[in-house]
């Protein structure tokens, strides 16, 4: 019996996210993706978050580099923060690479990183270990499903896809390859399990193409503004060819679409007519019906263009009455609330807003993983990139298409699992989950702290302080107190002056006492907080401070 | 030309929720409704929202009582507060009264406040003003629209409302009084808006009925968890029902849940089996087979029962594989969340989670309002209960009626709409608005406070705290810093002792120049806040504390 592969996801299956998943062969660790999760609402104050790359690191000569999928955040986010605690190369495909590049340069690491092109089709060897890329389609162009070869068989590893027989730009996915693949042996199969719960297909990009082209024929005397996610390069071509089909120009809002709307065309995946594209200040030149603004902010982003335009904050752009709204997206979950504001802001403006079948997914529903289950008949599969319920019906999936029950695998982030011909099995744990970055600290804000943010953030902070005698412990001044976010101060005067009377009260009692400085101090904040909890049934934090002088 | 009847919202408008609408003429005063809102996520530690009924409070003497069209905390909840307030008689139907009698039994009212139930079809005097109670459907038992005859003319608000030809309870909504009403003429209608935006009908309650029973027939073997809305007695109803048909046993989990189904049976809305209730203690007693669990935790609030089952915290019942758990409900926008995050607990706990028809609508959905508004024929129309993009679908579809655009009208909160039969302008503002509930304390926290919680919250609290001399300003003890929600204070005593030192130079820099106290409290925490956003990017509140001995 020879060696088992270990395939070690170290994140991704416990939130949206974050996705990285080390496959490991003897001597040899390739790594695929590198994602970010944005925090969730209880993360106050967080940036964002990356995964614990621990495991990589204490087995940094082994690894022979990172094996992106595609461009998005989740997948390539977490990169410029990881290339600088541990220096390997990256592979990925054009489009993929021209997005991760302009990352590098924002964080200074693009002379020093190893940045490789990669074809699809292309087997790069690693170690013991070959890593195929084969063309797939998804909500960003130039998405490869990865084929890794181990002495202990194949795993191929979807990335996000969808099966998509009309793309906009380029190929269909390389069903053929997967095919071949699945005739010669496949061992496992990593899948996309975001759709997972929803039968049928996955719409063609194309389609949403046909709706623009009706709502531009209707919406022929009003401006038409489109938010859409900025990655998404082929939804912008074919906004671009819907304006160019009805003679309309283009002006580009928002930081990340004028980003990956010039990495895109630079790299020819974006095809613009000559003179197409002006600028917001050039708007003027042309009647409302003349014009299309593709903006960001499809999520509700309060810092986002469309969020700036909906509460009339944008410098360039401000609704007018008649104007014409397409959202090209769906509320990511958690966003539904912020979406509706803004629809609701545009609207009060006089704005039409439109989100009928302007966008479809990029994620394989059910028949889609059917078909990709069917071509490959992997011996184990293993459901990635969704919740756990998304995960679990995928898994119900491929037991449906015969799979044995055993052999389809649920696994936790910081799983080793070993798998060979012979078993699968999780043979050990390792570090694994979230890192939070705030600011330019990295892992220096952990529970504790996010703790102490969000009992600040529901109760607020009353602190007492007094400077005291050395000696024989008089005080000499305040007790005063500060509030922050406790009460309006000047309105509650008198309950405050009634807590300096707590204050002062306790610390003599201490004295009487013979407390020591701890004992003291927990006592007058215990007396506090029972003071305030009766008064106004609250709990702020309570930091007394004695200064001996 | 007679006098006009002022119509006005005092909430409810501008947010889901606090829906409150006095209707003024001459000296009389009556006023729908009494609701609360729940806060929104970024009204840090706000425990519930309140409307501002200053208006009222300056015309006490006008005020004829609240007219209570439905039980749901957006229509009664802060009816115990400003009952506090104003003490003025309070008019509902008998289930609705049920349950205001508990929440004044919890805040110590229901002795002094005057309580009096209303039959459907009685007509209450209130000074120049009747009010008309009529039959609706909804999600709760006894909804009731109003009919508010002035001198100006008659004027009907639906409440929250659909059009269920076959209830669950007691009679379908009274159409043929809506249309005797509009035979003899209608000035105004107010009606709901929630599901302005969807065509057709909303399903009857009886549908979920059906559901219930394959649900129970296929899962014969398993325990049924169902999690629904504690209010929508009709629906516990047909759990009862179905468990009573399967010979299974129901326990009731959820404070609210047990309290609303004892209300309701009390009152005769609710009908029980005898000995079909069994506590939690009792289930060991039978077999899952004959076990249904109805609780409370359908929109996945993190203290509701059912959030605790599926987090393995409930002290009473833990899922076992092979549970069965309905969420009869859909999510409440910006709960999308927290409902995923409970399905994915306990689908990794073996239960299997379904939530396919079991549930639906209590609003009316296009072609009711289109009922209401072809019976009633109203001169006006202003519609309430619902986002702005909700209004304004309402708005359309009165238009695609046939009435006039200026006759149909969205108001804000403190609009006084005068109408008549020759007009209906808004000739005046009056203050309205959020109240914020925190504790105890009723609007002693604004904007001021929030927003200082909001600030810890995204970035905690740096406190630098230094006692000095009186006559010559040396210092005698500190600087020393506390932080809270900032960084690991262990982890990071080199940037802390930087810091100190950094306040150490400000405050002798400000004494050389001579600044006052409070310009040197300035300048430290300029000089610390510049020095924490260059070194780690991040911007903490800075609180200098000097104590003068």
């Amino acid at each position: 019996m020879g060696q088992s592969l270990k395939i070690i996801p170290l994140g991704g299956l416990e939130q949206i996210g974050m996705n990285i998943t080390a496959f490991e062969y003897g001597d040899s660790i390739v790594v695929v993706d590198c994602g970010l999760a944005f925090p969730d609402d209880d993360m106050l104050g967080i940036d964002l978050v990356i995964p614990n790359i621990t495991y990589l690191k204490d087995n940094i000569n082994k690894v022979k580099g990172f094996f992106i999928t595609h461009g998005h955040e989740d997948h390539i986010g977490a990169l410029p923060y990881i290339l600088r605690e541990i220096d390997v190369p990256v592979y990925g495909t054009k489009l993929t690479n021209g997005i991760i590049r302009n990352k590098l340069v924002e964080f200074q690491l693009s002379e020093t990183t190893r940045l490789f092109d990669v074809s699809f089709g292309d087997v790069i060897d690693a170690g013991e270990l070959k890593v195929e890329f084969i063309k797939t389609n998804h909500s960003i162009s130039d998405a490869a499903a990865l084929a890794i070869t181990s002495p202990a068989g194949v795993v191929i590893h979807t990335g996000d896809f969808k099966v998509d027989f009309t793309p906009v730009y380029g190929d269909a996915i390389d069903l053929q390859r997967f095919g071949e693949l699945g005739r010669k042996g496949v061992l496992a199969l990593l899948s996309d399990s975001t759709n997972a719960l929803k039968p049928g297909m996955t719409m063609s990009e194309k389609t949403v193409g046909h709706t623009f082209d009706t709502i531009f024929h209707e919406a022929a005397d009003s401006r038409i503004i489109i938010a859409t996610f900025a990655s998404n390069v082929d939804r912008v071509q074919q906004i671009i060819n819907s304006a160019a089909k009805f003679d309309r120009k283009v002006a580009i809002e928002g930081r990340s679409m004028v980003s990956y709307i010039s990495t895109a065309a630079s790299l020819g995946y974006l095809s613009l007519p000559d003179n197409i594209l002006i600028t917001a200040e050039e708007m003027h030149l042309y009647p409302n019906s003349r014009l299309v603004i593709i903006t960001t902010g499809s999520q509700g982003e309060s810092m986002a263009a469309l969020s700036r335009i909906a509460a009339n904050l944008h410098k360039k752009v401000s609704i007018v009455p008649g104007d014409t709204v397409i959202f090209s997206s769906t509320p990511i979950p958690g966003n539904e609330k912020n979406v509706s504001r803004v629809i609701n802001e545009l609207s009060m403006q006089g704005a039409k807003v439109i989100f009928q079948d302007t966008h479809v997914s990029g994620h394989a529903c059910q028949d889609e993983l059917k078909i990709i289950y069917s071509l490959l008949k992997p011996k184990y599969a293993i459901p990635v990139h969704g919740e756990f319920r998304q995960r679990s019906a995928n898994r119900e999936l491929a037991i449906s298409l015969g799979m044995k029950k055993e052999n389809v695998l649920l696994l936790k982030s910081g799983d080793v699992l070993s798998i060979s011909e012979d078993e699968a099995v999780v043979t050990e744990r390792v570090p694994a989950g979230p890192v939070f970055v705030d600011g330019l600290g990295v892992g220096d804000v952990g529970n504790v702290v996010i703790r102490d943010r969000q009992y600040l953030s529901e109760n607020g902070l009353v602190i007492v302080s007094l400077a005291v005698y050395y000696d024989d412990g008089e005080i000499v001044a305040g007790p005063d107190i500060i509030t922050k976010g406790f009460v309006y101060q000047k309105e509650a005067e008198q309950i405050l002056l009634e807590a300096k009377n707590v204050a002062y009260d306790s610390y003599y009692l201490c004295c009487e006492r013979g407390y020591d400085f701890n004992k003291t101090k927990n006592v007058i904040k215990d007396n506090l907080a029972d003071f305030f909890r009766k008064q106004i049934g609250r709990k702020p934090m309570i930091i007394p401070i004695i200064q001996k002088v």
